[in-house]
Formats: C-alpha cells, sequence, structure tokens
C-alpha cells in the first residue's frame, strides 16, 4: 500500500500542527468523494466529530499522534501505521498510538496496491484492522468502493509486522534479481521468506491467516516484485555489486536497511530463526559480500520443511 | 518442478512397458552423475535392486506404476505424482500408486524449478515429500547438491495437492495478466487463490505449512507468473479475449481446465468455499465471460479474512 488515502504529502520534518488547507499533491486528475474532507486542524477535527485519516512518515507518527489525541475523535485509519517499528524505541506502531493516545482505536489499513492505480478503477483488495471487530467490519463497509475490496480483520499486529518484514524481504527478492538467479531461486527466495515472516509474526502473537493474507503475503509479492519499490530496486542494485550507501544516494532510503535491524533485533529476543533478515541485514550494511549471503544461505543444513 | 529428474520424454500413449535403452531428449550438454542409470525395463530396476525415478504424464502413471510394482525396489521418486488427481477416476496420485502397488512407498519431489536452470547451477530449493520422515530425509540428502537445496517432508498429500492446485491458479494470474489489470490485482488474486488453496489443502488432510512450503506457494509463485508456464499463458490468452478452445489449439492442453474439475468438484463435495476456482472452471470452458467471471469475484460480500 503506496498511500491509497494519502491526502497530503508527507514530511521530513516533525510537524507542530498539522497543515491547514493540506492540497493534493498525489494523484492529479482524481476527483475525491464529496464525503472526504480535507486536511485540517486537530482542532477542526473535534469540531467536526469525524474519523480523520492520515498518512505520515513512521518517525513523524508520534507527533501526529499526540497532537490528534488532544483533539478528535476515538479513530484513526493510517496506512503508514503499518510500516511497523519506530526507529530507536523499536515500538510497533500500535503500541506508539496507545502510548501517546490511549483512548484511540487505531485501524489500519494494509494490502498489495499502488494508489495511482486503485483510483482510477483497478482491481485492488486490501486488508483492514482494528481491535474492535464491529469498527474493523463498519470501516471496511464505508471505505470500499465496486473496485476496492477490504477484507477486515481483528489483528492489528499481524497486520503492522508484515508491513514492517516485507521490506527487508524485498531487499532479499531485489539481490536476487540484480544477481541473475533465475526466477525459480526468485520463487524460493519469497516463500522461504514468507516462513521467517510468518515465524516472527508467531513469536509476537500474530496470527498465521493474517500473514497468509493480503496485508502479510499479498504485499510482500507485490513489493519482491516490483520496480516501484524502492527497496526491490535497492536489492536489485546491491545484486549487481552496487555498494549500499552509494546505491543510497540514488535510490533513496531503502526502509528494509532500517527494518531489518528492528526484525532481526526483535526476532532475535524471542530466538526466531531469521536466516533471510540476517543475510540481508549484513549485506545491506556492507558487512558481507552479496556472494557470501547467498552462500550462506545455501550452506545451511537441510531440514525438514516447516 | 518441470521435470528435473525427467530422463526419458513422456509419452502421450501408455506403454506396455518401460522403454529400453532411453535417450536423454532434455538438458543437451548436461552431464549426468555417474550414479544415475539411464532408462531400462521393469527387469533391470529388479536385478539391479535400485530405487527408480521417472516422469510421466498423469494418464499414464497407472500403467507405469503397475508395470514397476512387479519389478522393482519399494521407491519410486516421480515430479510427475505431484500433478495430482487422475482423469475419470479423481484419486489423487499417491491414492493411485497405493492401489497400483500396495507395497511400495512413493516419494514425491516438487517446488519451484526449471530443469535447464537448477541442471546448470542455478540456487533452487524444493520439497521431497514421502510419508517415511527417515526415508524422505535420507532422500533429500542423497539428491541434494552444493546449488539444488531440498527440503524434506511427511505430508505426501499437501505436495500432490499444491501441484494440482496451482494450475487452475494460474490461469487466473494469467488472465489478471492479459486483461491488464494490474500487479495489485495480480499479488491480491495469488493471495485469496493461496486461501483457496490453504482450506482445499485443510479438508483433504495437508498440513498448512506444507501450503506455505516450497511446493505449495513457491510452485504457485513460479507458476502464476512465468511465460514458460502452459496454464499461464492460457490465461493470458484467455484474458486478451481469446476463446479457450482455439486457445488450446496453440498452447497445447493447459491442465488447469482439466484440474478445475478435479479440485472444484473434490472441493464441492467437502463445502470448501473457493470462488477464484469455480470462475476459471466456468470461464476456461466458455461458460462464462472473463468480464463476467471478474465481476463475480469483485460482487461477493466483504467479509473477513482467512
Amino acid at each position: 500500500m503506496c498511500g491509497a488515502i494519502t491526502l497530503f504529502r508527507g514530511t521530513q520534518k516533525l510537524p507542530r500542527s498539522l497543515p491547514t488547507g493540506a492540497r493534493v499533491c498525489f494523484l492529479p486528475g482524481v476527483r475525491l468523494d464529496d464525503g472526504i474532507a480535507l486536511g485540517g486542524t486537530p482542532e477542526r477535527c473535534r469540531a467536526r466529530r469525524r474519523r480523520s485519516s492520515w498518512s505520515v512518515p513512521r518517525q513523524a507518527v508520534r507527533a501526529v499522534v499526540t497532537a490528534l489525541a488532544a483533539a478528535a475523535g476515538a479513530t484513526y485509519a493510517g496506512d503508514r501505521l503499518r510500516q511497523g517499528i519506530e526507529r530507536g524505541q523499536q515500538k510497533f506502531m500500535s503500541e506508539l498510538v496507545a502510548a501517546c493516545a490511549p483512548g484511540a482505536v487505531p485501524a489500519i489499513l494494509s494490502g498489495p496496491s499502488f494508489c495511482c492505480r486503485c483510483c482510477r478503477g483497478m482491481p485492488t483488495a486490501v486488508t483492514l484492522a482494528a481491535s474492535d471487530g464491529k469498527l474493523a467490519a463498519a470501516l471496511a463497509q464505508a471505505i470500499s468502493a465496486a473496485s476496492f475490496r477490504l477484507y477486515h480483520s481483528t489483528d492489528v499486529r499481524g497486520v503492522e509486522i508484515g508491513g514492517a518484514a516485507k521490506n527487508v524481504l524485498a531487499i532479499a527478492a531485489g539481490v536476487v534479481t540484480g544477481r541473475g538467479l533465475g526466477a525459480s531461486a526468485g520463487a524460493a527466495l519469497t516463500t522461504r521468506g514468507f516462513s521467517e515472516l510468518v515465524r516472527f509474526g508467531k513469536a509476537f502473537g500474530a496470527k498465521p491467516q493474517t500473514m497468509m493474507g493480503l496485508s502479510g503475503l499479498g504485499d510482500l509479492l507485490l513489493t519482491c516484485s516490483s520496480p516501484q519499490s524502492r527497496n526491490f530496486s535497492f536489492g536489485v542494485a546491491l545484486g549487481r555489486g552496487g555498494k549500499p550507501d552509494t546505491i543510497q544516494k540514488t535510490t533513496g532510503l531503502a526502509e528494509g536497511r532500517v527494518h531489518g535491524r528492528g526484525i532481526g533485533g526483535n526476532g532475535a529476543r524471542k530466538s526466531v530463526d531469521m536466516p533471510i533478515t540476517a543475510a540481508v541485514r549484513r549485506a545491506a550494511r556492507a558487512k558481507m559480500t552479496v556472494d557470501e549471503a547467498i552462500e550462506s544461505l545455501l550452506a545451511r543444513p537441510l531440514k525438514a520443511e516447516r
């Protein structure tokens, strides 16, 4: 999900308040539904008693949620929430919302989609998760459209884990492509990576069916095959022999580089076996060459599939 | 798996006995390991007391297994076994082997691979399943090579179900591509199709982790994205507006057309919800247009993800 409900451009600086008169910077020519009000301040949210929907960079979530918590209704649906883990504190985004806005019920929208396509009526299906099942079903019903199908779920943790872990695996998939290892190796890598994702999710209380769903497997499939994914492109360049820091100057930040540490660190605390994440983490920081990373995966003992 | 251990060309006619002096028709220039003996008759198999490995079309399995049962050792590893369901009798291949060769232990090799690539050292990982776990582990060890990783499993049913169901889903994935519905729709289709696969497998005693493994998800991913897959190509042509019978004259038999009936019929007997399989089954037999099939999937009630 690259921002189907992104109504204003995210900023790298932490905002002191929400921008007034937010502009549509993406999707020129797409007419928004009349029921959607654009932008506004926390005070306007309170006055209107509407649900607010936002999408900001991971590192700005704490400030935005804190500003909204003092103002608006109980529900926030932000697609960037799924981006997973806060830098530094290593908190999942739902933990962050709980800490900054204890009365809020975060709802997360995630799944395989490109906003530019789904806004033009191409069939798209994603997951909407909130811990309150009735709220999740009602929001899914409200946001759905003929070609935009929302499945609902109560597994918030599962959805946010999928969103974070896929970035790491997308780098690995990119490496396979960049190195020219072929479609079979790519499919095997994605499958074994998905096993890591399921193991990691299980250790943190996510349901396997969420991992197998649109926000887990679905988003993973799209990210692991799309040149539009920064993480995949970063991996392709790495596989072709580029140096991580040099590549980043061209592609911008590949979040999987950062998430590799968060996911890997959290996984290690719970003894989750994550060889692909570990290999990406090292290769993406130039602690290991790509060939060494591939060899480390191929040299593992043969074992039962699980 | 398109035939990594295919040593002689399969024939559409049922053989009266195995061909003597079988020739290597595929993989020119690839040197076979000296430990592998080529071809032979059932009598030679008995004399050598070796394990036999074969790959024949689905409809020839009954005759070949019956011929071997009277002769050779206890183990057969045939990658075509995974092709799933016998025409007419609707039997899974392991059931067929049990009926024709009650003393045999069928071992199945399946996963995302192209023989032409893995024989040239491109990294490949697949699953080998036999009900006897020690045998599965020993065979996996014996067949593995540096760049050809075998994971072992005791879930024979799970492996053969994955091999059959993916062909139906590959047609659906091809339709999405042929119709130009975009990568998001493709990822969503594959994910929801995978859910069908897991539900179907569960109803027939397969383990979810097998479905999530190389022979299930892995092979599905390769088949659903590869123009080398006849089923995917059939779907692409269907999505572009071709008529099923006309397309088949060009692409050859897309097994998903046949399997759709077997999988759909078996699923219906156990009340498994399989909307994608049902849509493919109808569209691939011109009982419904592609647009009607897509609409039938998009018009389903919104529900919880599972």
